[in-house]
């Protein structure tokens, strides 16, 4: 049987701050720099979803890559593309919206959206030359 | 001993059509939507070639990839550039040329021409936004 | 007063064919090539819109660049995209569909669109090592 | 005697808000849409700054590209990377950050660090699909 | 009539030292720093030739891309890919092959081999971030 | 618990030259053909660099890829940017400087760098087309 993976890449623009608010402004200073600024900074992610699975005979995809495309946009993309991560997304209330935990994040979302018969997987590019990958 | 990973980008350009014969029209637009248009459309793509395996001591090379492409050359862009995917190239005759298959082909095309030890990826660019991997 | 040119960058998907039907089989070979498969081939078109204007100071923009956006999906996505465009685009009836003359025929269709304080220029990828501009 | 182009490209990451201060809520949102989210969102941007002149025989350079770089990083980064271009940067207390604008500030910085005999111009990238260029 | 311009993208491995033999050690390093290394570095040049004329009404053409495509291979890259600049290529005997020179001979090279009619701008890619245009 | 790769890529200038010295002229030009040449040529690089492992629950990140960066700069860039592989790189005294032995040197310069819970991998790209992984 053939296992294929088919990728979609979509993108959003957002702002966001990276700190620990049970630190004290110099270690987080410290620590995030300039990604610490308390009135925001913000990035162009670009965000590439993976799925693993089998053709299906009649249609020839692993899943319809347009479909795929509308679930991240209804999913996703609604409620991250221009908006502030850390005051307008409800899962960064208590979670740092570094990339590593946007990736995280968005798997969890988008993971309830497939059907379990396909893995996922998500890049998230913060900028061409930082990007993260989960699951490993 | 050290495994690397080597990789060759080509690209190719073709026009194709996706449709279920087995199907009526109806179908095949509602599954296939504009991609069923029954004058084509077409795509620039870009392929991938991922070959694994250990350092040849004598040349530093895992494959020189100079020959690696004029294999590629010689047994996929001869038989799919500025081509017909459905019309003039066989293996389509009775296969659905979605990335998925074109992929799966490609891999089979090549796993016959490059040295059994070394181990066979494809990834295939549709568009800069969808892409497929075989095998997974 | 400030002149700004603002950019919009879209894309689509098409089959065609390259011939001169004044001419005979042979001739046509030698001219076009590989380009005048009578199957048709494809390409990923990349589509930049340029506009050259003042900056409206309520708003600060040229043009609102998802009005521009909206514009080239309605006069050219929907007629071009996912087209054969020899047998589906009524400008290319007697037209050869040849980079420049796509670039051309788009700009005569966006200037009717645009506002004529805004001085228009196209450029057309028909791949990312060729590509057009029209006016020079 | 040569007039050659020179071009250095620069990236910083910033957040912003687009709106007129002059109109109410409901004007803002009609607009400027989701770019009006009070919150701020962000992008990449990508900085192209280019230079027109002679080359010197000495050198062979139009300017040393690394001094432009060092101008750049100076002069604009310093002022916008990872900073909220509202709340942190001068020139936009009364002045709506659209690229258009942001295009015609860093202008005006570089202008007067870099020698009269070169011509000055600005291109800058929001996102891969939307950018503006300063003079037209 | 319909001026449009035309470009193809080449591509060309080399490598070069920059420095002024009229100069001592130290004056070259502090005005060439690491790009005055004796042993040489290099770069991947992207070539970019721009042509301007009317487009041929029996073509569709301003020129044959693959045509020019052939001319830049046996003129330039010929000459220039896995070469040595400085050693290798007669040009920079006594020229420093800074972008700038490398621009202008290759403007010289070529404008003997295209057409009277057509306009010729060459765009040479050092790096992506460092990158020139001849004539200005 | 999530783990999680992050990337960090770089770039760097260097000339090389192929060869194997226990190999006469002739033997070498059959098998490095135009990349034997005695007096070099060259490449931009780009450096990915990707780790492995558990996301730090008070930062949020594997590791700060601001001090990866640092890392690679200090301990990669340094030796390798802007040099003759051949003749300033001492790990290529007696090592074919082919993409697989630059990728296998900088894993293990590298690997002595990064926290042993990190898992590390190397891409490295000779040209857009020609890249190696390791270890694959």
């Amino acid at each position: 049987m053939s296992r294929v993976s088919v990728f979609r890449r979509e993108h959003f623009n957002a702002a966001h701050r990276l700190f620990n608010p049970a630190w004290d402004e110099q270690t987080n200073d410290q620590v995030f720099g300039k990604c610490n600024n308390p009135n925001y900074h913000g990035h162009n992610y670009e965000l590439e979803v993976k799925l693993t699975g089998e053709i299906d005979p009649a249609t020839g995809y692993v899943m319809d890559l347009k479909k795929l495309s509308d679930i991240i946009e209804e999913n996703v993309l609604e409620k991250f593309d221009h908006k502030n991560l850390n005051l307008d997304v409800s899962y960064f209330v208590n979670l740092n919206p570094t990339a590593e935990h946007i990736a995280v994040v968005i798997y969890h979302i988008l993971r309830k959206e497939i059907d379990v018969k396909l893995d996922l997987k998500i890049r998230l590019y913060e900028t061409e030359r930082n990007f993260v990958e989960y699951p490993a």
